[in-house]
C-alpha cells in the first residue's frame, strides 16, 4: 500500500448534499433535446471551499456520462491546460451550464432561458460564487456566457467582485471546422487567439497556487497543452485512464436511437497492460 | 424539485478514507488473473454504522465496473432479494473477496489465500464487523466463505459473536449449468434448496427492519425474488436503469483482448423513453 491514492469526495456535505437530491428531471429538462437517460452530471473539482476559479462549461458528453464528473474528456483536458497556465492545478471547481448532454444542435439555444433550468444552475453558481473564495469566472462558449449573466441579475454584488473570462468553448476548433468547412488548423488558431487574448486579465485575477506560464498557445496543441485531469477530481477507484489524454468512450450504433441509446467504452492501447491471451 | 433523490455518500470519512486511499494494485493483484484495469470496486451500501447484515460477494463483473458499486447487475438483485425476505432493505453493507473482477476461471482460487489480498480485505472486514452493528454475514460462495474465515481467525471475539450464513453464490445456477450441461431448471432448484435451508436462522439471527416473507424459493424465479438496487446505494446522479433489473453492461469485441478491453453500456428498450427519430 505504499502508493496513496486521492479521490473524489463527492456530495457528502450541504449545500451539495441538498442540491444533488433535488436535480431537475424530465419536467425541467425535456427529453427531446437533452439526454436525461444518462442522468445528471454535477461538477468536477473542489467543493471544499478552496476553489479560486470557477469554470462554467456547457454540458456533459460520452466520457462524462460514465466517468460522473464534467469536463473529463478532450474539452477537460484542454481547460485543465488552460488553468494550469495561470498556476492552477487544484484550486477550481467546474459546473455546466446544463444538467444533461443537449441531444441535437438547437436544443442547448432553445433552452438557455428556461426558468427552471436556470433556477437550479444558479443555486449551484450561488453556492459556489457567494462568500467564497473564487475570484474569476471562465465562461466557455456562448450559452456559458448567457447563463452566467442571468446569475449574475440576481447576485449583482457577488458578481461585481469577480473577474468574469468568458472565451470560446474549448470543442470551438471541431465544431466550427465541421459547420463552417473551415481547416482545423484555422479554427484552433481561432480559438487559440481567443483565449490568447483573456490570458492575462485571467493571471491578473486569480492568485496563483504555483508557477504560472503565460507563454500563448501557437501552431495547434503542443505538448502541456492538454493536462491529464488530477485524479483527486474522480471517484474512488476510478481506472488511471478514464483522466487519461486517450479517448476511451464512443456512442455507437446502427442508428441514431441505437446511438443515442449506446456507450461503448474501451481500455486505450497504452492501459492494455495484461498479457495478451 | 418536488423528488428528493438518494446517493450514497462514499467514501468521505474515516477509515473509509484511508481504506479507498491505500487500495493494492497490480503487485498485489496480479493483472493476468485479475481485471485491474478496470480499477477497484469497493462496496455497496451503509458505511454509516447502520447496517445489521454484511454480505461478502466474490468479485465484481460488467455492470459494477461502470457503476463503481459491487453486486449491482443479476447477482446484486437475487441477494436483495434475499435480504428482503429477511426485512432488510438498507441496512446492509457489502463488500466483495476480490477488489477487482476475477479474469479466467482458476484466478480465484489461486489468490484466496494471498497475504496482500487478504490483509487488505480483513482492514475492510475490521471496519465493518468489529464494534458495529452488524449480527450475521452472508458469505456467496466458497471463496467467500473462505475469505470469511481468514478474517474470523484474526478477531475471534467479533467473530464468535456473529451468525455466519455460508451459502451459494446467487449465479451459481448459470455456472453450474454451463460447467455440468444439467439444466438450468435443476441448478436453480439447487441454489434454491440451499438458500431456503439458510433462511430461518439468518433471520432469527438479524433484526428486521420491516416485515420479513420466509416463504421459501420455489419453481425459478418468482417475482419477487429479485429487488431492484436502492436508488441509496449508488453515486448522486446515477441513472435510474443503472439499478434496474434489465441488464444494460456486457463485454463486446471480436476476441479474447478485445473483450477484455471493452464494456458497451445501454439504456434499456424500457428506460429508452425519448421520441424516436
Amino acid at each position: 500500500m505504499g502508493v496513496v491514492h486521492e479521490s473524489c469526495g463527492g456530495y457528502a456535505s450541504e449545500p451539495f448534499v441538498s442540491l444533488v437530491g433535488g436535480y431537475p428531471g424530465e419536467d425541467v429538462y425535456p427529453i427531446k433535446d437533452f439526454r436525461v437517460e444518462w442522468g445528471p452530471i454535477f461538477h468536477r473539482g473542489r467543493l471544499d471551499g478552496s476553489a479560486r476559479v470557477l469554470v462554467l462549461g456547457q454540458d456533459p458528453a460520452t466520457h462524462e456520462s460514465i466517468s460522473r464528473r464534467i469536463l473529463v474528456g478532450e474539452a477537460g483536458q484542454r481547460v485543465q491546460g488552460l488553468l494550469a497556465k495561470i498556476g492552477i492545478t487544484r484550486s477550481y471547481v467546474m459546473v455546466n451550464t446544463f444538467l444533461y448532454s443537449v441531444y441535437g444542435q438547437a436544443g442547448g439555444e432553445r433552452h438557455i432561458g428556461d426558468q427552471g433550468i436556470t433556477a437550479y444552475r444558479n443555486a449551484w453558481l450561488d453556492a459556489l460564487l457567494v462568500g467564497t473564495d473564487v475570484t474569476a469566472v471562465v465562461a466557455l462558449g456562448s450559452l456559458a456566457k448567457t447563463a452566467y449573466a442571468a446569475w449574475a441579475k440576481t447576485q449583482p454584488a457577488a458578481a461585481g467582485a469577480l473577474h468574469l473570462a468568458a472565451i470560446r468553448h474549448p470543442t470551438f476548433p471541431e465544431s466550427s471546422a465541421r459547420a463552417t468547412h473551415r481547416p482545423l488548423a484555422e479554427t484552433t488558431a481561432d480559438l487559440h487567439a481567443n483565449w490568447n487574448a483573456a490570458l492575462p486579465e485571467l493571471a491578473a485575477h486569480v492568485t496563483p497556487e504555483g508557477p504560472t506560464n503565460l507563454t500563448p498557445y501557437a501552431a495547434g496543441w503542443q505538448p502541456g497543452d492538454l493536462v491529464t485531469i488530477p485524479e483527486a477530481d474522480l471517484p474512488a477507484g476510478t481506472p488511471p485512464w478514464w483522466r487519461d489524454l486517450d479517448g476511451w468512450a464512443v456512442r455507437s450504433g446502427a442508428d441514431a436511437n441505437e446511438k443515442r441509446a449506446t456507450i461503448e467504452v474501451t481500455v486505450p492501447k497504452g492501459a492494455q497492460t495484461w498479457p495478451s491471451v
